[in-house]
């Protein structure tokens, strides 16, 4: 049962903001949606955004000027929490890269975080609602996000191209089994044995497999990022899509950050992009 | 001496962020600054943007998504905070409508508020350090804002039609002297003198000048923004620019609310009108 929290009219579209009971979570969730006008008329595609760390369900909307673009391309846009709430695991709001904002878009396997922390069975959770409550094409959804929400969008569409046809992403973290964020994470939500670390790593999944994404995958990348260097390694991600002979436009950005000034400013060339690969 | 704070680039441009010791305010400010990449081919013109209650010298930049048009237009971009930070005035914290964020881009004259309450002298310090020290037209700048910063680009527009060449305004509270938060706001920073308001009120400003604005003002309203009937007035201000021959497009939008999905559905209107008026 979906409770509405807001909404807002928004480039001819309405934004937005529900809570739930999540049963992948055991906790209510919150998530926001967009929907273009063109909805009146029938069905849509529809595309996930995973947003990064410390984020909420409100950082996508309010921030990356998305629904212009999502009104003319006639895209529905979800974007849910990025951790549990509430949870009461013990140090779970301690740090900000890890627990409370920090769940890394995967089902944690050891305690006392297996019980609450299951954002990727939420995130299969939430694409059922979308496409039961909404009027969302199921065949026709993408995915993408920023950061920790890209390395949440690039492994949650290669572990199901089945659900998601499109995948795009922003200074993903792309290699998280070798930086100090996905190590941490992955530590602390799935114990020490590295080798089932492997099966939520963007570029490990890409290395089993043979172009999962024929239309391509798109990814932009600051150059000014000051986590570029130690906790993205989208040049690892770039090589593993080259021995999977996987289509990938990995577009470096002098200057740009790794900020919503720098999403911004790209956001209208992914939503272009999963609009054609939904609509083909 | 201005102090930079953080610089993103954005939109092929450059976002910025600066503090200053303000002399009109007596303390340090804060404000942004949208540089696009055409200011490094000469001066362009510039536009204010004010913002309303609560809000901070960063709303704007992040939440109205208006420097994509503004790269396209080659407007610079400027967006004060909305009040002194730290003046210690007692009570200056206690409510989200008057003192701290919520400076209402006026002169205070009693105390304790007049000695750093100083906003409307602010805008003119600012407009002075933007002309000096950016690569920014003197004679082409205009002012907007919403809300209060609505009141504020309205009011300063019509006391200094020379230092503003185009203005225009979301929502703004367009009869402050007639709502609860002028009443409020003029009442603490200005005394129980309500002629002294007067001063400080669009509509009464516009009553006592004939066609100040050529080239129009343009202002929008949501129906659904839950402050029109009590606080905004906006047919007030109307009728001040009918008896005044002053052109105004007021447009009524059915749905909209008072928030930034509103303002970003209607900000590359905004910036187009301005763009034409500045460049003409």
């Amino acid at each position: 049962m979906l409770e509405l929290i807001s909404e807002h009219a928004c480039f001819g579209g309405i934004q937005r903001f529900y809570t739930h009971d999540s049963a992948a979570i055991g906790l209510p969730m919150r998530f926001s949606i967009f929907i273009p006008a063109q909805a009146a008329g029938g069905k849509l595609p529809a595309l996930f955004y995973l947003a990064g760390l410390t984020c909420t369900e409100e950082t996508f909307m309010i921030k990356a000027g998305a629904q212009r673009v999502a009104a003319e391309e006639g895209l529905i846009l979800v974007s849910p929490d990025t951790s549990p709430r509430g949870a009461g695991a013990p140090g779970e709001a301690d740090s900000w890269d890890f627990g409370v904002g920090a769940g890394f878009y995967l089902d944690a396997t050891v305690e006392p975080w297996s019980k609450h922390y299951r954002m990727e069975s939420y995130l299969h959770e939430l694409h059922a609602i979308v496409t039961s409550e909404f009027a969302v094409e199921a065949d026709r959804i993408g995915i993408f996000g920023h950061s920790m929400g890209g390395h949440g969008a690039l492994t949650l569409a290669l572990k199901r191209p089945d659900l998601y046809r499109s995948v795009s992403a922003f200074a993903p973290i792309a290699a998280p089994t070798r930086c100090p964020w996905g190590r941490k994470a992955f530590g602390g939500y799935l114990g020490p044995d590295e080798e089932a670390w492997r099966a939520h790593d963007a570029s490990e999944l890409m290395a089993s497999l043979r172009t999962p994404f024929p239309q391509g995958i798109l990814i932009d990348q600051g150059l000014a990022d000051k986590f570029l260097e130690r906790q993205l390694y989208p040049e690892v991600f770039e090589e593993a899509c080259r021995k999977a002979a996987q289509p990938l436009e990995l577009r470096r950005h002098a200057a740009y950050d790794h900020g919503y000034y720098f999403i911004s400013t790209f956001m209208e060339d992914h939503l272009r992009f999963h609009g054609r690969n939904l609509k083909a």
